[in-house]
């Protein structure tokens, strides 16, 4: 059995919806799944997942300070995550509004941590984004993501140090 | 005349040092030249500027939280900073360690407010790197980065709108 | 009078379409505009314009290989480049799909030459993207998209060396 | 047992000694290794391993068009790589010349293709890079990396499709 965590960032409600139905998508592939706003995720606690999916609205084309804070902050565990599953997702206003480049800020910290993250073959590539609220599509994307992760966490969790 | 903002967050007072040379290179090519801490910058006077150029250590592959959060802020003035020069710049503890990641994070940043972003051809090419405290090499990135920013801010100047 | 180079690869014509639609927009600001398929650009003619954009389908999340051997054989001219003006622009089959990662594998190509790349403060950010074929609002992207280089290029080509 | 493929481009020989030290750690963590060179690389031959790594020099900031294209034509197989392990290097003459992008552009790549890609927690966070001739830090960099990719794809190679 393993323990994934989803942190989002979401003031319009649209990153924790998404971040909501990962989590769906994720206890179906019968994982134990932790849903919570980053600003309510002490960084001790990081190290008790087998896997950590990080959410965002697109600020600027990466993740919003508060979700950056919590990776900064996590310096302090640095070396603890590597082999774990790592994954990201975002919310944008528009189509090529950075929603892309938001999900590959958070990839690009989990992969510094040394995590493993997995892409997806068919659908939206990095991890799943929203432009506006999550419609049906999307909500098809999470699901799936979360099953993604749950799979990849419970085979990674094997893996000898 | 161009007037330029240098804004850096710095622990270890490498970014500090980088700072301060593209500050001499901008004035070098005739540029008015702020060098300022992102904490002291106020988020209101980034329209004042012909230029901005954001420097940041490589935290987890992007910008430090505390550089992320102006621009975040930033978004009171979306729009106003379009057409204004752009660059970036930041210092790691290793070379493949984030660098490269950390300057693109604060560009994407840039270019989505709709600034211009120059690149340089020989050299570091998204914008100048330090791996530990700013060498020779490093400082020589800084002061010529600085001169190719003034140039492009003093020939955007006369744009119009 | 400025002169603009839109290079694309296109199978499917919806690339095509976006650059003829970029082009339409720089010569409403008053550019001289080329419009060609990459296979047909010489590498030497890339000297001859104030601004370089390149438009590519999403092929796994960067531009096609049509596209990088052009930028690939344009190692000949390194430096002759730097301060022109440069742009990217992409088409995908999926919202999550990679255009975004597409451009800026372009515009970072652009930045090694030591080229000036704008953002769009509103609209897609980094260039114009389309899933499929370009609908109503892409043509309305790619055509401000084209005045934003016109504008630039015109600006720039009075920039001294 | 894991079979892994470790394909490279090189002119210069720096990247084809990278992939031959990354190899070398593939085979001490108990993997089968398979080093070549793209061009020699028929695609068809991918969906028979379990774990694919690229390598390629830094050339304008992403992959070499060579190695693109055959990631370009691996769209035959697409979905059929989904659940592998994925993985990038590549080499540049410069400290901020486009390693970190380079390596990033062949990872995007995987991830579209549904792969799983590890991060690496100390060292070269990314995937390994070198400045010039891989020298001793270049070398145990890749040989951590072999190792990393060989624990993960017998990790993985467990996973339920």
């Amino acid at each position: 059995m393993s323990t994934i965590l989803i942190g989002y960032y979401s003031r319009t409600g649209n990153t924790k919806a998404m971040a909501q139905e990962i989590g769906r998508g994720a206890q179906e592939a019968g994982a134990t799944v932790d849903v919570k706003p980053v600003e309510k995720i002490l960084v001790e606690s990081l190290t008790e997942y087998h896997a950590i999916v990080l959410g965002s609205p697109d600020y600027y084309g990466s993740m919003a300070a508060q979700v950056k804070k919590l990776l900064d902050d996590s310096v302090k565990f640095h070396g603890q995550l590597a082999g774990k599953v790592g994954g990201g997702f975002s919310s944008s206003a528009n189509i090529g509004g950075g929603n892309e480049t938001t999900i590959l800020s958070i990839v690009q910290a989990l992969l510094v941590h040394g995590m493993v993250v997995p892409g997806v073959a068919i659908g939206d590539h990095y991890g799943p984004v929203s432009i506006n609220a999550p419609d049906e599509r999307v909500l098809r994307q999470c699901r799936n993501y979360g099953q993604v992760i749950a799979k990849l966490a419970a085979a990674v969790a094997h893996m000898a140090k």
